[in-house]
C-alpha cells in the first residue's frame, strides 16, 4: 500500500510545478494566493513555478480582480493557445472529433458519419489521420501539439490501447494504440502521445472533472447505448481494476430469469435496459429506430412502448441500488439514451435506490450528464493532455507546433 | 483528479522516512541495497533515513546475507519489539485481541466469547478496555504503544468510528470511536491512535499485505456470516467511497424474485448464500447449528443439505462473476463460511465465473484466507500502525512504554 510520491528533489519540483499547471487546467485562472492555499508551498516557491510555467508559455499573469483586501493578487491563467490536443469519440454511426486547448476550451468540433459495416479498424485509422490534418488547421498560431485522445464503445487494455472487444463495431484483438501511432508517425513525423480508452470510463472523467460530479471525489458513469458502458472514479481516480477491464456494469446480472445475453449469461443489465431491448419490448424495430422512437409512441399513447419504459425504470433502479452498495458514490451519471428514459421513470428509480442500504442511499444523486452527449470526447481530450501535465516543461519542449504539422 | 503528493522539503523527507519503514513493516527485512532499488532514494538519502529509524529504535542494522556478489550489503530489520498495538476483531460471539508488534507478528492472542443478547456497546467497551489491560501485560519491556484497531460486523464511519448498523450485534448509531477514546483515555491516561473499520474491509487489507493477496493491487475480500460483507482494494488501496460505507456486496440483488432481505429488497446476495439462509434451505434450525453442520448433513448423505449446498453454489457463483465484471481484481478471497464452502462447489463456481467478459475472467483468482481466521484481526492491527507509519519519529516520540500504561 505504498502512496505515490515524489522521491527526490528534482521529482518534487516537477511534481509541483505539475499539479499546480493540473490545477489551473482544471479548475481555470486562479490568484497565486489561491495556488498557495490549495498546494501548501510557501508564497515564493509558487512565485519561482509559476515563472517557469510562464516561460514555457502555458500559463499568463495578469492584475487581479479589484476589489481585494490588501495587496492585490496576481491572476494566473492557463493559456488556451499554448497547448492543444485532438480528441475522438469513436462512435457506432460516426466519428466525432475536437480540437481542445490547454484548460479544456473546444476550439473546433466536428462530427463525420460512417457507415458501420465498413467501419473497419483500417477506416477508423485513416478517418482519424484525416481528422488530424483538418484539426490542425484549425489550430491557433504557435500552439503545440501535445496529444491524441480516443474513445472507443468497447473494453480496451488502456496501457497499450488494444481494444480486446468493441462489439457493436465488430471489432475483437484491435492493436488501435499501436495502428494509430504508425500512421500518425508516417503521416506529421512525430508521434505525440496517443491514448486509447473505453468510452464510459472517459465519460467519467469528462464529468468529474468538468461536470456534473466537478465537486465529488466518487462517481459513476453509465453510457446507455446498445451495450451498458461504465466508468467509476474512485477517491478522485479513475478505477481500473487489474487490466484496466473494470466497470462492466453492463453486464451485471440483475435478472437470472431473463433473455440470453451475448456474453453468455442471462439477464445482464444490458438485456434489460440497453437500447435494443428497449426497442424490443416496445415492438420498435424499423431499420434506423432509435429510444427517442419509442418515447415517442409512449407519449402518443402507446402502450406497449409505455410498458417497455416502465419495465426498464425497474431494472435501471435495481441495478443503480446495487451500484450504490457496492461503490457508496456521490452522484450516478446518466448517459446516452438512459439520459432520455430518466424523467419518464424517476418515480420507479426513486423506489428501487431506495432499497439502498441508508447509509449510502443518502450520499447519492442520480444526474444526467453536463456536459450533452461530449462526456466522452471531452474524456478524450483530458486523457491527451495527460502527458503534459505529469512534466510540463519537457513535454511542451518536444512538442511540435501544431500549425506546422 | 490531483495526486496525493509532499509539497515541501520536511513533507518530502517524513514521507520517504515513512515509506522506507512501512516497506520494512509490510515486506520484512530488506538489504540496504533493496530500499534504494524500491524507493528510487540514493544510498546516501537511505543511509540517513534509515539512521534515523534506527535511532528511534524502530529499525535494527545487521551484516547482510553471505554470498552476495560485490560489497555486502547492511540488512535492515523492522524491530517487533519497539511498537506494538493491539487488534480487535469483535465478533456475533466472541472477541479476539492480538498483541501485534512492527512488522506484523502477533504476540499474543485470546479469544473472549461473549453472549450475543448482553453484548451491548457499553459491554464491549469494557470488555475493550479490560483486554487492552491484558495485552499490554504481554508487551516487551521498552516497547511503545502506538495503536488500536477493532473491526465490527456492521456498516461503519471511517472517519470517527461511528458504526452505522451491526444488525447482528443489535447495534445503530453507536460512537464506538469516540466511546473508545473516552474510556481508554480515563483508564490508561493517554489516548493511541484509535481506529474502527468494519470487518471486512480489515480482512481485505490483511489479505493484501500479508496474505494471498501479497503481490496484487486489486483485490475483494468476502466474509460470509450471516450477512456477505466485502472488502475491496482498488490499486493498492481501500476503496471507501463517498462515506466509507463501500463494498457493501451483500445487498447486490441477485435475485429478484428471491426472498425478501431486511434490507428491504428481495433476493440479495445474502439472502441466497449468508449462513442463515443456507441453514433455512438444509432444513438445520437447531439453536447453536451452523453451516458446518449442514456441510457434515451433506457428506452423510443428506439430500436437502447437498440441495441447499449446491444451490448457494450456483448463486455464489452467480454473484462473483458480477463482482468480476464490475472490478476487474486480481484475487477474491472468500472468508468466513465461503471459505468452508467453496470446495463443494467448485465446479459451479467455475461455470457461473466463467460467464464474466473474458479480459477479466482471465486474471482472477478465487481463492481461500492465507491467514486463517484471523483476516480480520490482523487487518485491525494494520489500521493501528497507520498513524505510526505516516510519521514514524513523531509518532514513537509521544507513545507511552506499553508495560508502563
Amino acid at each position: 500500500m505504498a502512496t505515490r510520491t515524489a522521491s527526490t528533489q528534482d521529482d518534487l519540483r516537477r511534481l509541483n510545478r505539475a499539479r499546480l499547471l493540473r490545477h489551473l487546467h482544471e479548475h481555470g485562472a486562479a490568484r497565486r494566493s489561491d495556488l498557495v492555499a490549495f498546494s501548501g508551498l510557501n508564497r515564493s516557491t509558487v512565485g519561482v513555478l509559476v515563472s517557469e510555467l510562464a516561460e514555457a508559455g502555458l500559463v499568463s499573469e495578469a492584475a487581479g480582480a479589484p476589489g481585494q483586501v490588501g495587496r492585490p493578487s496576481l491572476l494566473v491563467e492557463p493559456v488556451a493557445d499554448s497547448a492543444v490536443v485532438i480528441a475522438f469519440d469513436l462512435r457506432v454511426d460516426c466519428t466525432v472529433v475536437a480540437l481542445v486547448g490547454l484548460g479544456g476550451q473546444e476550439i473546433w468540433r466536428r462530427e463525420q458519419p460512417h457507415p458501420r459495416p465498413t467501419f473497419t479498424p483500417e477506416a477508423a485509422v485513416r478517418n482519424v489521420v484525416s481528422l488530424i490534418k483538418q484539426a490542425l488547421r484549425r489550430a491557433p498560431d504557435d500552439s503545440s501539439w501535445v496529444g491524441v485522445g480516443v474513445g472507443v464503445p468497447g473494453i480496451v487494455d488502456h496501457a497499450d490501447g488494444l481494444v480486446r472487444l468493441a462489439p457493436n463495431l465488430g471489432w475483437s484483438d484491435v492493436p488501435l494504440g499501436r495502428l494509430l501511432r504508425e500512421a500518425v508517425g508516417a503521416r506529421f513525423g512525430f508521434v505525440p502521445h496517443i491514448s486509447v480508452s473505453n468510452d464510459a470510463d472517459l465519460g467519467a472523467i469528462a464529468e468529474h472533472v468538468r461536470g456534473v460530479g466537478k465537486s465529488n471525489r466518487n462517481l459513476i458513469f453509465l453510457s446507455g447505448e446498445v451495450g451498458i458502458g461504465g466508468g467509476i472514479i474512485i477517491d478522485g481516480r479513475p478505477m481500473l481494476g487489474a487490466g484496466g477491464f473494470g466497470g462492466e456494469v453492463g453486464h451485471m446480472v440483475v435478472n437470472p430469469r431473463g433473455t440470453e445475453c451475448r456474453c453468455g449469461a442471462f439477464g445482464c443489465w444490458e438485456t434489460e435496459i440497453g437500447s435494443d431491448a428497449l426497442m424490443r419490448a416496445a415492438g420498435i424495430n424499423d431499420e434506423g429506430a432509435s429510444v427517442a422512437d419509442v418515447l415517442e409512441a409512449a407519449a402518443s399513447g402507446d402502450r406497449k412502448a409505455r410498458a417497455a419504459i416502465d419495465e426498464a425504470g425497474e431494472w435501471l433502479g435495481l441495478g443503480l441500488a446495487n451500484l450504490v452498495n457496492l461503490f457508496n458514490p456521490e452522484v450516478i451519471v446518466l448517459g446516452g439514451h438512459l439520459r432520455l428514459l430518466l424523467p419518464l421513470v424517476s418515480a420507479a428509480v426513486y423506489r428501487q435506490v431506495h432499497h439502498a442500504l441508508p447509509a449510502s442511499r443518502d450520499q447519492v444523486r442520480v444526474e444526467v450528464p453536463a456536459l450533452n452527449g461530449d462526456s466522452t470526447l471531452l474524456g478524450a481530450a483530458e486523457t491527451a493532455f495527460e502527458e503534459l501535465l505529469i512534466d510540463p516543461i519537457a513535454v511542451i519542449a518536444d512538442a511540435p507546433h501544431a500549425s506546422a504539422s
